[in-house]
């Protein structure tokens, strides 16, 4: 059907609805027998706003969105890739509006963000899936492999091109004349075409992370390949272990550049509601939400379609939840698949570039993830932390005035002086943007990296979920390094969940649950960063012994936990050291349950520098001598 | 000096300025004995705005500018790449403002626009010159050369990296222990590493491209790269000849990186005079002008600085203008060294994407450095043009609504009917938005392209100017092609300008003068493109016989030329065809002075489809029966 007959049918429906229509039906609109529903659904938005109507029905069905006539907004978007980025919903200055699609299928092409939801409130997306026409990695069956030549050979199904000795996967973009002629000249510089980078060695049998898949590791730069037939690519690359016959390559773009579409991208709102979601793939993360307040899923899901024969779903993490504040819930969702983690909750630290006076610092935001991050606003709470110790350095100080210079560069002004209390480089952290968390009944699985990540101070209770991820299940940390990720976990209760062969992927030193905040030396692990974890009535069904490393801990409670190891794979760790205790005190360790391969009891360490470790008299674990 | 003691002068400055006082001295605020001059600048253009104050002094000197404390704003600019920007001089709604640097150097740092000016009028920048630390391209000595290995060896001493294989510009970035520890992980995907691609081999004897340095041409992707020793690399390129020993090997990063920085960009702005004005170097244009109206540069030169051992200047051309009315005034100007053209007067085509209705079309830009193009607004006049012909289908039109959807989509409604005048791919070209031009006393040399470019239906005079490019002097042309550039000429004079030993790069079929719009088949070379063309009074020095050649013109008189053949380089064309004329009427061509080498007559090619071809009966050339 021609836009025509579209905007035609726009128009006469705007005539038709009345002021005390509240609801928009798209089935009136011709959706269903258009071959791009964009330009239908980003009119009726427009009528929706326009008319205050507070809700947009689908009729069931498949639908298609292609980003030719979509409108585009610059998205500095934490923890994705920056940039213009064009959506079919622009759900921009919305309030108590809801949009139903009944269980429709809608099928992105090409680099089109699903939604964008920025500054709106009492928000409801229920009753769909998304997924893409082409998707943003490239996955390869290793058909063939030469250890000396450091060669595999991979079958690729998905669009690819090879080019200048490289592999890159290439995009789906609108045809045209133009494209016809000059499209490929233009398609590296455009991102249509995008080396590939990061990658990973997935198994089709488990259809997860192949076991011990680090031992297959391959810099992400500088893989050189050849076409030898259409869909057969010889990789030449830097890697220890070629991967095994079978298994399949999958890659994303090059890092930076595989972070483009985020399923769906919330920003300074409030009250959200996800319901009835399924996530079959996304270009980055299947939802980010950042700066806003009180964002529910309820049966949000990141999962593979059947019989799509792809190994991935997101090519980032599942969820992500960055400077959020009030309540994140999570339940009954599941999360499989991603290529990193199942959800993150924390704030980010940004770093003291220059003191510029007593009241006054020029803060910057180093990864370049964090470009563009609205670290704070007049008003916000605020503490400066110290860069190696981690320690909060002042008490909570109110923001005064906040104006963000550039990408990197924000100055805050403090409404108290904060002379002799900070040094360039130190951490300030963002207190009042940190939220409490329930996530319940959540299942995480096959994904390449951690089901979940909390940093936040607030109560967060982790209930009832299934856990099987290749590395730790849980990580509590927080760091002035890399990431610069904030947040202590000052309550956090983990109970009832059982965590099923984590680890498998191969890394060393992971444990399934790993709280550690990090240090550049560990002289400066001195000072408890986390406060008040308790982990009881978890099942930890698993190959590989490490069960929980904590670090810098005050409060720690794990009780009534059964361990039950299993042969599933091979263990990494000949030692059968359960629990790894670093600098922590208060510590409570009892009435657990440990069934070992062997029959033998497990191990406790403690370092030095913990003090008041109560491990029970009767316990099935022995304390190793430090 | 602390930005601590910068913040505080201007605070106290702000005081002691009256709203008398119109004028504002950097000396007073210490701009002397800083070491990052942008945050003073930054502030006293706030100071500036605030307090109405008309001039901004600089004391003479050398100044540096960083990018880290510099504003950013996205900007799309044409012909050049889109993206945040950063600026010390962010002339954003400025009125009746002059900027007078006394003679000062300006020396910027890293990826930062030295001046953006937008929504401004009544603004003239004076006595100042802009370099760069480090520049955004690779220059590298040519010590040795492989002809059957394909590979030569290069001497760099400007900042390069190279891994992958690869060879990679390095643009000057903030230190910081998060960079030394992070930076190089993300330098690539930050565009701080570029790939060298496009490139050129350079004469250091000329300090111009080199003679035929087109038999050099290098395929600008899977350059293969090898540190032989620190500053010693060893390219392996596909390239039919290796640059000979002696020559310098330039090459700016990979298309669609390579334009990232220009010197000055003016957009939506009016009378503007740019005056005493050295640009050594900008990673892209000199100065790219958007929808202005009246532009004047006298002495605005784009030169090498004495001494520097640079080869290259702009990355891209010294100048360009398009979607501008009014007058563009250049003279007294010298661009010289550039890897692009001289100056570029030109309207952009948009394309018909999609028919809408009666009333409305979709129109798109193709080329990604016409992402984001400002087409036109409201209230302005266009035509549709034939996509084959390039006729215009309509008179003009007064367009009654413009919406830009997104970077590549606007919606033009028009105000009459337009059923039946257009198809989908045809152009459309904004007549209210071209300008006239004055361009004299102005000397181009040793560019990698042409002279100027003019592309515009206003009255044009190029006068008492100097050409030695390696392409043509002077392309006179319009597409709807690759580039999509609009506007024929209807009113151009070329007068007493000496054009010097052009064409030397070696590209085929070129002429010093080029009136060639681009037909995708001879077929469709049926209308006349140009108008009323005089070409008299110019003497012409050349080693290659080539002066003009001339398509689809309407009325155009070559006259009172002096044409001297040299032997400065050996001629590409073996005959002496000196004009050709194709697809033109009423052309006469009389009063000309030939010598050529061997003392013969010069030839004039006419083609089947000219008539009303006047030459006159002493002509100093024979007109080619065809």
């Amino acid at each position: 059907m021609k836009l025509l007959i579209v905007f035609l049918i726009l128009t006469l429906s705007l005539q038709k609805i009345s002021a005390q229509k509240a609801e928009l039906f798209l089935k009136d609109y011709g959706i269903e027998s258009v071959k791009d529903a964009t330009p239908i659904v980003v009119n009726a938005l427009k009528v929706c706003k326009e008319k205050n109507i507070s809700k947009l029905y689908f009729p069931k069905g498949v639908y298609h969105f292609y980003p030719t006539f979509a409108p585009d907004r610059y998205c500095a978007i934490t923890n994705n890739d920056n940039g213009l980025k064009r959506t079919p919903f622009p759900i921009i200055d919305f309030h108590d509006f809801e949009i139903d699609a009944n269980g429709s299928e809608f099928i992105f092409h090409g680099k089109i963000v699903p939604f964008i939801i920025e500054e709106s409130t009492n928000i409801s997306v229920k009753n769909l899936s998304i997924d893409w026409e082409e998707p943003f990695d490239i996955e390869g069956k290793v058909v063939a492999n030469n250890q000396e030549g450091k060669t595999f050979d991979i079958e690729v199904t998905t669009p690819y091109k090879v080019k200048y000795e490289r592999l890159y996967l290439s995009l789906e973009r609108e045809s045209s004349p133009y494209d016809t002629k000059f499209g490929d000249r233009f398609a590296i510089g455009e991102k249509n075409d995008i080396e590939v980078g990061q990658n990973i060695i997935w198994n089709p049998k488990t259809m997860a992370p192949y076991y011990n898949t680090s031992q297959y590791a391959i810099a992400e730069h500088g893989i050189i390949a050849t076409e030898l037939n259409k869909g057969l690519i010889r990789l030449e690359v830097k890697a220890e272990k070629m991967p095994p016959i079978g298994s399949v390559f999958v890659s994303k773009g090059a890092h930076l550049s595989n972070r483009l579409c985020p399923a769906f991208r919330v920003f300074k709102s409030k009250d959200i509601l996800f319901n009835n979601i399924n996530v079959h793939h996304a270009g980055a993360m299947g939802l980010i939400v950042e700066r806003s307040e009180n964002i529910t899923l309820d049966s949000f899901n990141v999962v593979l379609k059947e019989g799509s024969g792809r190994m991935v779903t997101t090519t980032a993490d599942a969820t992500h939840f960055c400077n959020v504040k009030g309540k994140v819930i999570i339940r009954n969702c599941t999360f499989e698949n991603m290529l990193d983690d199942a959800t993150n909750i924390h704030g980010t630290y940004v770093r003291v570039n220059k003191i510029l006076d007593d009241f006054t610092l020029a803060v910057e935001t180093y990864h370049p993830h964090q470009n563009g991050y609205l670290f704070a606003e007049t008003g916000d709470l605020v503490k400066i932390v110290n860069q190696n110790t981690l320690e909060s350095k002042t008490s909570n100080i109110v923001l005064k005035k906040v104006e963000q210079i550039n990408e990197k560069i924000t100055i805050l002004t403090f409404s108290e002086s904060i002379k002799g209390k900070v040094n360039e480089f130190d951490g300030v952290q963002n207190t009042s943007w940190e939220s409490s968390a329930l996530l319940e009944n959540n299942i995480v699985r096959n994904n390449r990296a951690r089901s979940f990540l909390i940093s936040t101070s607030k109560e967060v209770i982790l209930r009832n979920n299934y856990f099987s991820s290749q590395m730790s299940a849980l990580r509590i940390t927080g760091d002035l390094d890399l990431w610069n990720e904030s947040g202590p976990c000052e309550n956090l209760l983990i109970e009832n969940n059982t965590f099923v062969d984590c680890l498998y992927g191969g890394k060393k030193d992971h444990y399934v649950i790993m709280i550690d905040p990090q240090y550049s030396n560990e002289d400066y692990m001195v000072s408890k960063y986390s406060k008040n974890i308790t982990i009881r009535n978890n099942t930890f069904k698993t190959f590989d012994p490490k069960i929980m490393l904590a670090i810098s801990v005050d409060g720690l409670i794990f009780i009534n936990n059964k361990i039950f190891q299993t042969n599933t794979y091979p263990a990494f760790s000949k030692e059968n050291e359960i629990l790894k205790i670093e600098n922590s005190i208060n510590v409570s360790i009892k009435n657990n349950y440990f069934k070992s391969l062997d029959g033998g009891k497990g191990s406790v360490f403690v370092d030095q520098k913990s003090a008041d470790i109560y491990l029970s008299e009767d316990s099935v674990f022995d304390r190793t001598p430090n």
